[in-house]
């Protein structure tokens, strides 16, 4: 079975939620969506294609090398095109999408070597699809990507006038013995992470739903909601090698839809558990208000947002100092423990107010 | 400048057609993003993306290995998804898509090696689902092609209730000494042709206007309006690798929206001209009764439409004969003349009635 379905797919898998289900995002739906993938896939998988680590990415053997493999990934920047296509603003979903799919395939260590968008539109704006465009362009070569190609339809009759969705797709690699290896985590090592600068491209539906459209121009913070709700994904790349190069990082996890509680579990053996503290890193002041206005529970905040997290990292514990010096950014944000059959895989504790 | 993006993206730029226009595509402003996007790719290109065969796919040199390249494309189903949709029949689209991607590349003679899906939904149906992706993993296995992952969106407000987007991209590899040349096409050349089943995945904004919904029901030929409609996107990777057995083919095109006039002169070099005699292929039936009810001009049926042909590959004359003995189905269709500056690339002659 592929578990490369599963993060890619896992927008409904991991979002159990029922205020999320309100916002009209159906779970079960979801549940049931992956489980039948994984019938088809349990039917017919190609030889050549890797167990893919947690489900971030696909992995596949470069024919003819066994040192290395491509990595492909797939995704979406999912209802936060709603919001940017009403203010239109436009600018921020192209490094939205490139960065998200960088991320995912950084979990499996891979450089990115190239990627294709897919912008579908109700009626084509020649200046809005070159903004979107020229975002990911931008975000394409600040990580010495290639944009090798593209599809722009104009699909009258599928979308309304003023709105598009965007999907892109990447494509990198990784040397084999590189791949990270989540036997490797033991109980002791910590977890590192890199700050979420907002909600990224993972809760939108519910966040439209608890902010209407008639407030995004409203003050928030030092901006407007607009300003919050449109904080572009950014990407991990530069800080995790950076960490590379100075701690022994045995496996990390991109914290998207299912956040810390479904995403985490992926990078860890059934033997270990995560334990997080949650006064040990900043929460942005933008999930506050969600959850204030959303009565969101305890457990389903981390579902279904980062709480502030995108990106995570395990290392030996010794090796957390260098790695805190390397990116300032960065923050110890828990530990692993060892699990007992049946115990979660991943223990919140939340801050003490 | 990167070609590749003309044909993933010449859905607009191929279709310059009056009748089409009605239909609610914008030939115009698809022409402004296109050359949009060159602006901007003209601004930055990655040193490791090769010159793309006529756009049908983008081309980028395996890192460490001078020999070979890897090949991706995507792609999209159109709104041939709306008939699918509104008449609950999903199992082809995914057929479509995989071979429509396939046939892409194979123009690159590149060899699959691994696809991945993209699926929005407003509301996700599971059995649905299921039904679509299924048929990406036939397609995917009938050409030793993994499924590496996808993603399955549900974005409530962006998509209604029963419609979705489906879009998909392949990437494949080839030996770099076995990218055709259009510069090695001379006159004298044979063209030959493989059939179109249909429309295939091109025209349907148009189809649609010309055959309403009240209709897809009624009989028309062997079955009714929407067997014509929905009949499958062949591949030809099968029947390509047959000729390439046993002729020197020169250069291949994939006909897609932009018809035979805006794909097959990407095949050739400035100083040949490709002669069509449409006596020498037939017709598929739904092509004739759209030409009649949206009284479509000569020229501009062979934009907006393949018109019975799926793919083209230019052999010397003399390899003719045994690339026709190889594929019962394959037809020589026409033939390369020289061309003068200002003369057209293409030329059809029309059937004697």
């Amino acid at each position: 079975m592929a578990e490369s379905w599963e993060n890619p797919r896992s927008g409904h898998k991991a979002v159990a939620s029922d205020r999320y289900a309100e916002a009209g995002v159906d779970v079960a739906a979801g549940n049931e969506a992956v489980a039948r993938y994984r019938g088809l896939l349990g039917e017919w998988r190609h030889p050549d294609q890797l167990d893919a680590l947690g489900g971030f990415a696909g992995l596949f053997r470069l024919p003819g090398d066994s040192e290395r493999a491509l990595v492909g990934s797939t995704d979406g920047v999912g209802t936060k095109l709603l919001i940017a296509a009403e203010l239109q603003r436009y600018g921020g979903v192209g490094r939205d999408l490139v960065n998200h799919c960088v991320n995912d395939i950084l979990v499996c260590n891979a450089t990115p070597l190239f990627f294709l968008d897919y912008l579908a539109v109700g009626k084509l704006d020649p200046d809005v699809a070159a903004e979107i465009v020229r975002g990911c362009i931008e975000a394409c070569r600040a990580h010495d990507c290639a944009l090798l190609g593209g599809e722009t339809a104009e699909m009258p009759g599928l979308y309304a006038r003023g709105e598009f969705d965007l999907a892109g797709t990447i494509v990198g690699m990784v040397a084999v013995a590189e791949i990270p290896d989540p036997s490797s985590v033991v109980a002791g090592d910590a977890i590192i992470a890199l700050p979420a600068v907002g909600l990224h491209t993972n809760g939108y539906s519910l966040a439209r739903a608890l902010v209407p459209s008639s407030e995004w121009n409203a003050p928030f913070g030092d901006g407007t909601y607009a300003d919050a709700l449109l904080a572009e994904h950014p990407s991990y790349y530069r800080a995790v090698r950076r960490i590379e190069a100075v701690a022994k990082v045995k496996t990390m996890a991109h914290i998207t839809g299912g956040g810390l509680l479904e995403n985490v579990p992926r990078t860890l053996p059934a033997t270990c558990k995560a334990i997080f503290e949650q006064q040990r890193w900043s929460v942005p002041p933008i999930f506050a208000e969600l959850l204030r206005r959303g009565e969101i529970g305890a457990e389903e905040r981390y579902r279904v947002f980062n709480m502030g997290i995108g990106y995570t990292l395990i290392v030996p514990v010794t090796d957390a100092p260098a790695a805190l010096a390397a990116v300032p950014e960065a923050r110890v944000v828990g530990w692993i423990e060892a699990r007992a059959p049946g115990e979660p895989r991943v223990v919140i504790h939340p801050a003490r107010s």
